[in-house]
């Protein structure tokens, strides 16, 4: 079984970064995930990151070519389950195992899901969870975007670009998304806000045909060809059970200052963790620190 | 007076960073600093902010640029004290005065002096704290840099690129720096490490001549032509007494997760606060930090 100081669970912003600073320790390191990117591909307009301007994926590139600057692998593959084994751990893909002295959590999140009738009958039917990969089939078609966060609404804004109306629609009275993107959002005409409204349900044959919502109390139907859920996410970390890692109330795993959690030799970075800001900026910089004291944690334990 | 919601002091990777999330948060913002880019700009090269491989003066116009796009005012000039006005705050510089709501410091830090006979009459004709400045007045020359830390390291790999040779001068037995740069080091036959070495005097007639340091307890005199002094960094905070915010042993600004000081209002980021990790990186997720928690403090005390 292939051995090393460190694997890395994700490749995203944080684990992507973490694989740099693993490498620069001089730690044999390993980044095993399902692809590269993570949910920051989903980022149609990512301009805070300091110095660049550019879709998501372009900058995940950019982070996928310094990494491979380095003697980092990149396995491919999706975490069945992570042991213990004595003072190391056991990474399990489909089919093939590997033992490692430190280990990153930098799996990232997921979409939550509406749990109304209709959804999972019509999902990618007109529902979808990721705009990148679904806004041009709905040029010129009547979309909702459900969900009032930074990127709910950034996702608006992208959608109005090829629809010919994008509803969203919010339980709140107020969007929490950063004011420049508030601005944009009621400014451009395409767009309509329905505040304190409640999806209900999601009608369609084949296809999405309309959305049922209780607006202010009343139920109101929106006919429209397509749903974006954007109702936030959730950690993932399933995967992780056996190692008994202390979550939150929301499943994100705790860490501290250091991104050490409640297990010794393991680290998290990125938005599987506690975290209160979730930027690509932030969890790059969670990803440096956990790869930094990752390579603490190896030189005391020799 | 002019009033803004928020006023950045500093402009490296922390402030500049606080400047487009400051802006994206919709607040009139200003940063206020002497130069753009602060000690960044003397890395000679950066290859740890993902996506990037350059100089930070390189790094630092990327960013600059980013703030830019922002309606972001740029002042220039030396902030020479702090002062509460009711839930307000007054920021002098030499000839004016401003008032904001909110403040974020990022005035990072300056190096530390050795503090012995010889290096106070001899900086700039020898002696040297910034080897991006100076590094060419040393073109086949004998130089020494002391200090053990990444930086330092980092400085003699450079340095050896254009002097004939280079003395590592360092206290302790391990250098503490990343294992790629220590490799780096130790393959390098220009460069020369002298462990366990002290200081003790420059001497020199106009211009550096020798250095005498205690080597394992013994004297030792070595000629060279210049001294690079990389023996760590205080935080610039003396302008900020007056707010009397909380400081640790070594004079950092103490900041929880949010990037909050002691003082309710009052934000530090980057190298001028007592975050463990000191990075590009991680200065500039805390700078995204500071001005996401300043944009939320602003709307609660309105």
């Amino acid at each position: 079984m292939e051995e090393y100081d460190l694997i890395i669970v994700g490749a995203g912003p944080a684990g992507l970064t973490a694989g740099i600073y693993g490498a620069r320790s001089g730690l044999k390191t390993a980044i095993i995930s399902k692809e590269i990117g993570g949910t920051a591909n989903s980022i149609l307009l990512l301009e805070n990151w300091p110095g660049f301007s550019g879709t998501g994926v372009e900058l995940m590139k950019k982070f996928y070519d310094s990494v491979k600057k380095y003697d980092v692998e990149f396995i491919t593959g999706e975490v069945k389950s992570l042991e213990k084994k004595g003072k190391n751990f056991i990474i399990k893909i489909e089919n093939k195992e590997f033992e490692s002295k430190a280990l990153i959590i930098a799996t990232g999140s997921k979409r939550k899901q509406l749990k109304i009738p209709g959804e999972k009958e019509l999902e990618g039917r007109g529902v979808s969870y990721c705009i990148t990969c679904d806004a041009f089939f709905f040029k010129n078609k009547t979309v909702a975007v459900i969900g009032g966060s930074d990127c709910a609404s950034g996702s608006a804004l992208a959608l109005a670009k090829v629809a010919k109306k994008v509803y969203v629609i919010y339980r709140g009275e107020h969007l929490r998304c950063e004011e420049i993107i508030l601005e944009n959002l009621e400014k451009n005409n395409k767009i309509e806000i329905i505040y304190d409204a409640i999806p209900k349900e999601i009608k369609g044959k084949d296809n999405v045909e309309s959305l049922v919502i209780k607006e202010r109390g009343k139920e109101r139907e929106l006919k429209l060809d397509g749903i974006f859920v954007e109702i936030g996410s959730v950690p993932i970390t399933e995967f992780s059970k056996n190692l008994k890692l202390k979550l939150d109330k929301e499943n994100n795993i705790i860490v501290n200052e250091n991104m050490e959690t409640s297990v010794k030799g393991v680290f998290a970075a990125g938005d599987v963790t506690n975290s209160k800001v979730k930027q690509v900026l932030t969890s790059s910089a969670e990803g440096a620190i956990a790869a930094k004291n990752a390579g603490e944690y190896l030189k005391k334990s020799i």
